[in-house]
């Protein structure tokens, strides 16, 4: 169904980039952790107390390897790549300062372990390139039953820069609150990064104004997919590395970007369902309730299971305490599945949404 | 003498987001060396050794703050712009990357402590997103006693990519060795940046492409300007605050944009005399000999002078050999009245070596 082999081309090219990405992450992982070990930046497994894991110490920023290989993979990149519009070049060159920026910031907090506030500053602070070098459209369609007060279509002018903020805002943080338990910060951005994807090549066939707008969005998220594979080796039960704020950042980041410049960040939203949930289920104890470092279950040693604690406001203790005690594995899983779920309802609910909030697809 | 009423404008916008740039890490820096002390980021000042200044404390890596506001001072400039070519806001972005991928990586060097031969890859990948976006001439002049040979223009191609890298690779690592004394990593890169500033606006009367790629130059250069001098107000003897590698990495990276940019890099050579003969006499300690990590003076407490080590094979310790014993602050404002000094014979000698090695002026 493909008519367009230039653009294949290009997907060819990107993935096969990823793949030595992919490969670099791998092999340079085990060499810096031993760097982040001596620097201090490390932690305890806390979901293992009491057994010989939880006594160990874990590396922990290794975020920092995959923020770096995909950065070289985006850089390298432009050498394969003609692009026709001047436009675009700079907007890619914008997305890379974005999340360039991003995982500096996001390893600076790592290291220094900046404060509350700052982890709402950074993200807008990094945004910034993207904002002043975006000169796409700022205007949005209204959903009809608000078409009679404000129009059909609305230009939200400074606003849009806004928007795009608390977008990178809340990408970025929503990841970080959602942790807790080996491999979920990089599971649920591998999930939602390969959703994404599939939104992207799902959109192959339409007019070439939409078309690039999510090839550019496919050239973003191939590399982080690639980048998070590697880290995910290293990283899944029973995690030898911790991903660290670094990662967290870096993807929420790369989201923020692809889903604004792909021109479907109302979508990535419906990819961010669990995300949305377990942030405003936290809202009580990020804002008035007391709130403990870190929220995490109960283990129990002698089942070998987590069990969820009632004032742990988050959706990791909620889904033990619906489902029951799990080992830490199982939960992971689980969690995964729940994204996976809420990623493929938002891909099918699209169509209906949009016929239900707007007459015509936007 | 200036006719050029929209660049003076420009200049004048620059230093007005110079001076906020100032006050910014003037007043960040003391937040910021509370949290890298806690951090583990510090050291001991050394040549106070005895001293009650030397069993404390000292923050490093401060350089940090000043390269994070420099980032948003460049990302801000560009609102109060109208770039007239597109070449012209894809090679200041690709600057913009490839200093903001140099202050994480000079960071990364700071925290995790990178083995000697990263100090040469890191730049050179840094470098990496301004080598992809160069499209600039890669052609460059030969002198007469060449052109026998070579013909007078020679087009270096892929070679000139290399070039760059390799000025990136000396200029970051040339300033981090040139240290070891309150003061002088900032206090030389001041000098230099000045120097580069008054360059840029002598030149300011040619043709309007030399005009333009000077005020490029001119751009970069007045913001750091600025965070450095914020910087060295705690850094200056008796330092408060280490600049760290971050400090090193970020002003190298930004002169060697600057000179690669603003085409004046055999100019920016000029400038670096005092980093070039202090890196051709460590040559020995650094290939053969054996190095000790602090190639730093001996502190006599009685005199309370600084007295040059034979075997430290460096610029600092061959002043003190050459001229006596002198206290810290002494011999750093010795050593930048060199540094100014040099850049002043390079500053007058351009022209006679441009009437030597060339007919015309190139
Ligand atoms: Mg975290
Ligand atoms: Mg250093």
């Amino acid at each position: 169904r493909m008519h367009h082999p230039d653009a294949v081309h290009q997907v060819f090219q990107c993935v096969i980039l990823a793949v030595l990405g992919y490969a670099c992450t791998v092999k340079l992982i085990p060499a810096v952790k031993e760097l982040t070990l001596k620097a201090g930046l490390k932690g305890r497994d806390i979901n293992k107390k009491g057994t010989k894991a939880g006594e160990k110490d874990v590396p922990e920023s290794l975020g920092i390897v995959s923020g770096s290989v995909y950065l070289i993979c985006l850089i390298l990149f432009q050498l394969f790549r003609s692009f026709d519009q001047f436009e675009t070049v700079i907007l890619y060159n914008a997305a890379l300062s974005s999340i360039c920026f991003m995982i500096f910031l996001g390893f600076a907090d790592d290291v220094l372990n900046l404060r509350w506030r700052y982890k709402m500053i950074c993200p807008t602070v990094a945004t910034l390139p993207l904002l002043v070098a975006y000169t796409g459209s700022t205007t949005v369609l209204v959903p009809k039953f608000l078409a009679t007060w404000l129009g059909h279509a609305l230009d939200l002018g400074i606003l849009y820069q806004l928007y795009m903020s608390l977008l990178a805002v809340f990408c970025t943080n929503s990841i970080n609150i959602f942790a807790g338990i080996n491999g979920l910060e990089a599971g649920q951005s591998l999930v939602i990064a390969c959703f994404v994807l599939v939104h992207n090549l799902l959109q192959f066939d339409e007019d070439e104004v939409t078309r690039n707008a999510h090839l550019f969005s496919t050239f973003l998220v191939v590399p982080f997919i690639a980048v998070t594979l590697g880290l995910l080796k290293y990283n899944w039960y029973p995690s030898e590395v911790f991903v660290g704020d670094t990662y967290c950042y870096f993807a929420g980041m790369t989201f923020a970007v692809a889903g604004i410049l792909g021109h479907f960040s109302e979508m990535l939203l419906l990819f961010f369902i669990p995300q949305l949930i377990n942030f405003v289920y936290s809202i009580p104890q990020l804002l008035w309730l007391p709130c403990p470092r870190h929220r995490l279950p109960k283990y129990n040693q002698k089942t070998g299971k987590l069990e969820g604690v009632p004032s742990h406001l988050n959706l990791v203790n909620l889904t033990l305490l619906v489902m029951g005690p799990m080992t830490e594995k199982d939960l992971c899983t689980t969690l995964l599945l729940f994204q996976s779920l809420c990623c493929v309802a938002g891909l099918l609910g699209r169509e209906t949404l949009i016929a239900y909030f707007y007459d015509a697809e936007p």
